[in-house]
C-alpha cells in the first residue's frame, strides 16, 4: 500500500512555500527578459521522437518515451532548444528578421537513481534565432547576468569558451577526430589531470604536446585571449579567438565582465554547439546553474538554415543558490459560525480589497479549532453576537 | 520530412499573443485565489498509474501512459484532483485543520481524431480537504465566481445540482442501479428527449412516472428547490434538497446569486463526486469552462477518509469565452552599427528601467533592415555618427 502513495523516481511535489519562491524568481527573470523584448511561447509537453527526441542532445536513455495510440513514438520534451527551433523554422520564420523567443518550461530527464538528480525541472531560457552577430552572443549572456541579477544572484561567474577553438587546435595537432575525442571527453569531465597524462603518452613533437597542455592555462581573466592566440596557427582558429575578444570587448559595453571568466577549455555535453558556449556557476554552492551557446546548424534539422544562440537557466539550482529558506505564508484565519457568516464574509472581503490574505473558515468544520487557530499567524473569531480578535 | 514538424495529436504551441493572455487571465485568477487564503502547489507531471490513474475519473483509453525503466507503468496526469488528493493524504493532512490548495497545471488526455480536442490543456482550480460543510461548497463556488469576474468575465452561469438527489430519487423509484445507470446516463448527455421516451416505457406506475418526468422541470432559479422537496420521500433525499437550500442562502450572504441557475438534473462525468456538484457556463459561447463538486470519498484510496470540495476552469475556454484577440507586442527595436553600440545599450537599458520593452539589434544581424523595422511598433537607429527616431 505505501508505493500507493509515492511518486515514480526523481518526481517531486512543490508544497507552498517553494511554490512561492519559484514563482517570486521565475517573475523577476521572466519580467526581465521581456523588457529585452524576447517573447515567450509555450510548446507541448509531448512532441515526436523523430522530430525533437533526435534533434535534441540528450542521452536516448534519459528519454521518457512512449507510444501514442497511432502507434508514433513520443517523448516528453528533454529541452526547449529543439521545440522552439521546430517552432522558428515552421511557423515565425517567415517574418524576416531575427526572432527573440523565451521559455519557462518543465522538462524531462530518466533517471536510473533513488535519491538521485530530479527527472523533471523548470528551465528558463531564450534563443535568439536568425542572427550570426557575436551582438547576439553577447546579448544572450548580458540579459542573462541581469536576469540572475533581478533574480537576487549576486556572486556568480559565467565561464566562456568557444568549441571552435578547442576543436580546431586539436585537430591542428591530433590531425584526426577520433584522438580529438578523447581528449574533448577529459575536458567534459575536467578531468584535467587525466587529461595531462594522456597527452605525455602521445606519440608527439614536445611542441605539440606542450601546446596541448598549454590550453590547460587558458582559464582566467581577459589575458588569456592573447594568450590563446599565440598557441593557434590556423586562420579558422584565429578567428575563434578573435570572436571571444570581440565579446569581450561588447560584454565591457554591457558592464558585465565582473562576473567573466575566459575558459578556453569548455566544452558541452550539449553536442548541438556550434562557436562561443558559456556555463555559469554560483559561487557560494559550487554547482552549474546554466549554460548557452551558439548552434547554427540545429535549425537545419527542421529544414531551415538559420544561426541561433540562447541560454537556459535551470531554476531549482538558482533557488538553491539562493539560500531559499522556507517561511510560513501570511494569511489571517477568520474562524466563524453561521450566526455572524455575513458579517465574517464582509469583513474577509474587505481585508482581501485591502491585499490581504484572508481564509474564511466555519467553526462547524473544524474538529479542534485550538490546532486550527495555531497553524495561521493571525486569527479572528466571528462567533455568537461577536467579532474577538486573537493573536 | 513534412511530418518531422508536426506536433503529436491534439498537441498545440501557444504563440506570444496568447501566451501573454493566458499569462495575464492565469494572474488574475491565481491572486484572487491567494486572497482567498488558498496555497498553491505542483505535483509531478508523471505519476504512478496505479496510484492516480485508477484514481482520477478519466476513461483509460484518453490516459498517457508510459513504462519508466523500473518497469513501472506511469501516467501523464489527466487531472489534479487526485494528485492533490496524493499530496494531501501522505503530507499535509497531519497539520490538523482543512487544506486549502490550489493549482495552476496542464492535464492531458489523448485524443483519437485530428483537428479535435486539444491532448494537453491548462486547468486552474482549488481543493478545499477536511472540511465537511456547506459552507466550504459555498465557499468554492464564490471563489470560482470571483476569481472568473477577475478574469474579466461578466457574462456566465453557475448550474449547481446535488449527485445525491438523482441517485436518491432513482433508487426510491426503480430500486436498482442498473435502471438507475440507464436515467443518469440520458441526464449526463443532456439527452431529454431520450430521457422522457426511456421514461414513458418503463413497467411503472404513473405516479412514479410522473415524478421521474417531473425531474427534468427542476432547472431554473431557486424556486426550484421548492419543487424538487415535492417530489422526493426518503429523508436521504430531502436532506440533500435542504442542502442545497443552505447553499443558496450562504451564496446570496456572498452576493454570487445572480449567476446561479439550480439544476437538479446534473450529473457529472466525474465519477467522483458524492453530494453538490457544479458546472460553469460562459453565456456567449454556452460551452463548459470549468466545473467542481464535492468528492467525500477520493481521500479513502489515498489511506486518509477526508470530506474533500473544489472546482477547476479550463483555461483554453476561458480565454476563448473572452473573446481573445491577438495583439501586437508593444516592443522598440533599437538597430545599432558597432560604432554606436554603447550608445545604444545606454539608451535601451534606460528605457527598460522605465518599464518599456526594448530589443537591442545589431544591423549587421539582419539581411532586409526594412522588414525588421516593419515588424516593430517603433524603431530607433544607432547608426554612424548618431541617433535617429523613426515611425
Amino acid at each position: 500500500m505505501l508505493f500507493m502513495f509515492e511518486k515514480p523516481l526523481g518526481m517531486r511535489d512543490t508544497l507552498p512555500s517553494l511554490y512561492e519562491m519559484k514563482k517570486k524568481v521565475r517573475s523577476a527573470m521572466s519580467d526581465e527578459i521581456n523588457s529585452w523584448g524576447f517573447q515567450f511561447i509555450e510548446t507541448p509537453t509531448l512532441e515526436y521522437y523523430e522530430t525533437i527526441g533526435e534533434a535534441s542532445a540528450i542521452l536516448d536513455q534519459q528519454l521518457f518515451k512512449l507510444l501514442d495510440q497511432q502507434g508514433h513514438s513520443l517523448v516528453l520534451r528533454p529541452d526547449m532548444t529543439a521545440p522552439i527551433a521546430r517552432v522558428a523554422a515552421s511557423r515565425l520564420f517567415q517574418e524576416g528578421h531575427p526572432l527573440r523567443l523565451a521559455y519557462s518550461a518543465n522538462v524531462f530527464r530518466a533517471q536510473q537513481r533513488e535519491g538521485g538528480r530530479p527527472a523533471e525541472f523548470e528551465q528558463i531560457g531564450v534563443e535568439c534565432i536568425g542572427d550570426k552577430t557575436i551582438s547576439c552572443d553577447a546579448e544572450a549572456i548580458a540579459l542573462m547576468i541581469s536576469s540572475l541579477k533581478k533574480a537576487g544572484l549576486s556572486q556568480f561567474t559565467v565561464a566562456i569558451g568557444h568549441i571552435g577553438y578547442v576543436n580546431t587546435l586539436f585537430l591542428e595537432i591530433l590531425g584526426n577526430e577520433e584522438r580529438a575525442n578523447i581528449l574533448r571527453r577529459f575536458l567534459y569531465e575536467k578531468n584535467y589531470v587525466g587529461y595531462r597524462e594522456h597527452v605525455k603518452s602521445l606519440p608527439l613533437s614536445s611542441i605539440d604536446k606542450q601546446k596541448l597542455l598549454s590550453l590547460l592555462q587558458l582559464r582566467g581573466n581577459e589575458t588569456k585571449i592573447a594568450d590563446a592566440k599565440d598557441i593557434i596557427e590556423s586562420a579558422n582558429g584565429r578567428e575563434t579567438v578573435e570572436e571571444l575578444d570581440q565579446l569581450w570587448t561588447q560584454l565591457a559595453a554591457y558592464g558585465v565582465t565582473e562576473h567573466i571568466k575566459i575558459d578556453f577549455n569548455l566544452v558541452s555535453h550539449m553536442s548541438y554547439y556550434t562557436g562561443i558556449l558559456f556555463e555559469v556557476y554560483a559561487e557560494n554552492v559550487g554547482f552549474l546553474i546554466g549554460n548557452g551557446g551558439r548552434y547554427d546548424q540545429l535549425l537545419e534539422k527542421f529544414g531551415c538554415s538559420a544561426p541561433a544562440t540562447g541560454f537556459g537557466i535551470r531554476l531549482d539550482r538558482l533557488i538553491e543558490a539562493l539560500d531559499y529558506t522556507e517561511e510560513q505564508d501570511d494569511i489571517h484565519c477568520v474562524i466563524f459560525s453561521s450566526e455572524q457568516r455575513s458579517a465574517a464574509i464582509e469583513f474577509a472581503t474587505g481585508e482581501r480589497a485591502n491585499g490581504k490574505r484572508v481564509i474564511l473558515q466555519d467553526i462547524s468544520g473544524i474538529n479542534d479549532v485550538d490546532a486550527c487557530a495555531n497553524a495561521f499567524n493571525e486569527v479572528t473569531y466571528f462567533i455568537g453576537k461577536g467579532k474577538k480578535g486573537a493573536e
